[in-house]
């Protein structure tokens, strides 16, 4: 294959470049750290995108939109929260010609003007809960970009919502975080993932409880693919979120807010591509078939009509590669773009009625006869979902190591994840660190969801990250 | 009614702000000139996004995503382009806790950056015709900001597209105008528009030509809907944008681009909203039908429920008002918002089998058999557009004079539109200026698109504007 991706063995990161590139996937934009997302890679983001916001919807949330520049003094009213994005600020000074009287900051995130908004429209425990969603941009400034890992610019949904009680904002948060995120990323993207809470020192800046979603990449390391925040009153207290209570007295807001980003198109590669490039899961496909003539002629090209149309009045997304050029060459390109299955059709097939239907996830040809195309090419969508799934959940606890010990846990960490008591932990994040280690999540003996960091008997997942 | 809206006949900047505010659709952002576009704007403008998302797609065309941040020197490539969007550009000076090397704008439109990729990826004849289009926030800094019309961020999709030949480009920003947006507009906005091109001192800043689709809004004035440029080979000399021909040769690419945004909403605020607040075209309503309990009595509510499930049932948008509150009041805010049809549910009207179902548009009230509610909301969908674009169309034509002279034109766009020939107009721009107008656009005298403003016998548009 004249393929120019680097083997995973042999240098991960490049390898993970290498697909970003060949796959047509993104380039890097001509400021620091921002990228362009080319074509193929936002059909897979319009998937995720749609997928998420369904699930939003159906928790009752609606979509609404924030500007994009805030004042500067709005960061500063939640102590926590300006700290912690500070040194990642990009800044507007000049506009339509002039200086500005108060240099104003471009979105890291919208907790702050959003909750200005709130107080405004939040008068009386009727108004409560208020569920918002916004699609937007944001920009975080990267020293250390990494295409939809970590780049300057980067595109997500932020949810916001305010509760009357600081148990229906966590309920609700924990909602989202499981029958949007989790659901959304285990159904559709076939990525398994741990789910917990962060340690006091990784959560959201101005968060009294982050929760996670941690996937295992190939390399082992972790990859964040969307957290859920509880605010307490904190920025309801400094954005004066108050409302008249029942009983007719005042309380402040209980907030929460939850995000998923482009991110998630990099925990995507990287816990599915393998040597041959992308592999995509096939719920979120551009393509769930590419229809490839093996040659030229008249019956292959009629033969490539006909199954065209079946799949179109199916609903199965499809593209027929028409192209002429080396047909090698065309299956290594639609391999490099993880496209799920190849209908290959020519002549020696066709002249016993069939054509060879190629699983991009394991290799395997399949003949089948032509009558049988659109049947199997749905039947096989389930199959590889479900083969990506369990493929990854089998990788994830292969290389997850129980263990007792601050140095086994550096040890496991090497190439996959650990878990040891948060007792044991606790004390060691430093240390951890020193070796590129981060607790990820706490959870439950039992790998649930704890309500709080101080629960007896958790279990930190440490892990090097991404 | 207890309405707080001024009436348009008294002043119409106030109606509009007052729509605006009392159906909650947006509010001015802490940042001048910015907005919060409310959930029940945004829910209006996923149906115009997704509407014309599809008929992009249609076209052939494929969306992704480009940088925010745009070096500054990039603009200054295209003459004319630096100098149209100099003095409305916000700039970043500030990044990551340090001043940058080069400043970097914040994207205007996206014609600079998106030319540096074509270049990149474009290689030959082959690769041609390329086809992006970007749903994307754009900032112009606005000193006399409007709410929807003007605003210093609005939301847009930009299309961008490169051709091997003049004619191909040219056909192709005519199709996207007329097949896209033309069809969109009038067939789900149920807003008619003049279709012309631009004179040349109101194109496009680097266009060679700019079309426009001119609608007339309820005080006499034209707002610009959408426009689609043709770029010449501006760009594409600005950002080496060149091709192998079929022949060997190499040749610069032929550019096009093309916009519709959040004005969209001011337009459908202004073309169809009456002295009773907005009024939403059907096929682009977030909620076709309200459905609202004249009384809280079980019947009413187990009809309320009964018929709420059957519209499900078929499909149809639609809320439920449940909210105890005056029957009144309820009535007032959902003829604020626009909502096409009321069907109001009441203990005499259920004594004899049946409901009212309210239009908006008219106000007729239509007493309607149980059984037949949803038949009857499916039927008004239809009726109501036709109305509203009938009316849009009469009103339009009524108010646009054919005219003879400069001072008969400045007459006339006191309350609406002239036509006067081009040949008359031409030399009158700075004379028409004065008095507020502009040349909107250039059309056959039959009413159709030219192709080019040289064409001998065009007639002007004119119009004040917004």
């Amino acid at each position: 294959m004249a393929s120019a991706i680097t083997p995973q063995a042999t240098d991960f990161p490049r390898w993970y470049q290498d697909v970003v590139s060949t796959a047509e996937l993104a380039d890097n934009g001509p400021v620091r750290g921002t990228m362009v997302i080319r074509p193929y890679a936002y059909a897979i983001w319009e998937f995720i995108q749609s997928g998420l916001d369904q699930r939003i919807k159906r928790a009752g949330v609606q979509n609404a939109y924030f500007p994009l520049f805030i004042p500067e003094s709005y960061l500063a009213k939640e102590a926590e929260h300006v700290e912690g994005f500070s040194p990642e600020l990009a800044i507007v000074t000049h506009a339509g010609g002039s200086e500005l009287a108060e240099p104003v900051v471009v979105r890291p995130t919208s907790e702050t003007v959003i909750g200005e908004f709130m107080a405004k429209w939040i008068q009386s425990h009727r108004d409560l809960p208020l569920l918002l969603n916004q699609w937007a941009n944001v920009v975080r400034w990267e020293m250390r970009p990494r295409m939809f890992l970590r780049t300057s610019e980067f595109l997500w949904q932020e949810g916001h919502t305010a509760h009357a009680t600081e148990a229906d904002a966590a309920a609700f948060a924990r909602r989202i975080h499981l029958e949007v995120y989790d659901e959304f990323i285990r159904t559709q993207m076939a990525v398994p993932t741990y789910i917990g809470i962060k340690p006091p020192s990784e959560r959201f800046a101005g968060a009294t409880n982050t929760m996670t979603l941690e996937g295992m990449m190939k390399d082992g390391k972790a990859l964040q693919m969307a957290t859920s925040h509880e605010l307490g009153q904190n920025f309801a207290k400094a954005f004066q979120i108050q409302f008249q209570t029942d009983g007719g007295g005042s309380d402040f807001a209980f907030t929460t807010s939850w995000g998923a980003s482009t991110r998630l198109l990099g925990g995507l590669i990287m816990a599915h591509g393998d040597d041959a490039g992308l592999v995509v899961p096939p719920r979120i496909a551009p393509y769930l078939a590419v229809v490839i003539p093996v040659r030229d002629d008249d019956d292959v090209n009629a033969a490539v009509a006909t199954i065209g149309r079946e799949l179109a009045d199916a609903g199965i997304r499809h593209h027929i590669d028409s192209g002429r050029g080396n047909f090698g060459r065309r299956v290594t390109d639609w391999e490099i773009k993880g496209v799920p299955l190849r209908i290959e059709v020519g002549p020696r097939d066709l002249a016993e009625g069939r054509v060879t239907i190629a699983r991009r996830d394991t290799g395997e040809k399949i003949p089948v006869a032509l009558a049988e195309v659109v049947a199997t090419v749905r039947r096989l969508e389930s199959e590889i979902h479900d083969a990506l799934y369990e493929g990854a959940r089998q990788r994830r606890n292969a290389n997850t190591h129980e263990v007792a010990s601050v140095a086994e846990a550096i040890e496991a960490a090497d190439s996959g994840f650990a878990r040891l008591p948060w007792s044991v932990a606790a004390g060691a994040e430093a240390e951890l660190k020193t070796h590129a280690i981060t607790v990820r999540c706490l959870q439950r003996a039992d790998g649930s969801l704890p309500e709080r960091e101080d629960e007896p008997g958790l279990t930190a997942l440490v892990a090097k990250s991404y």
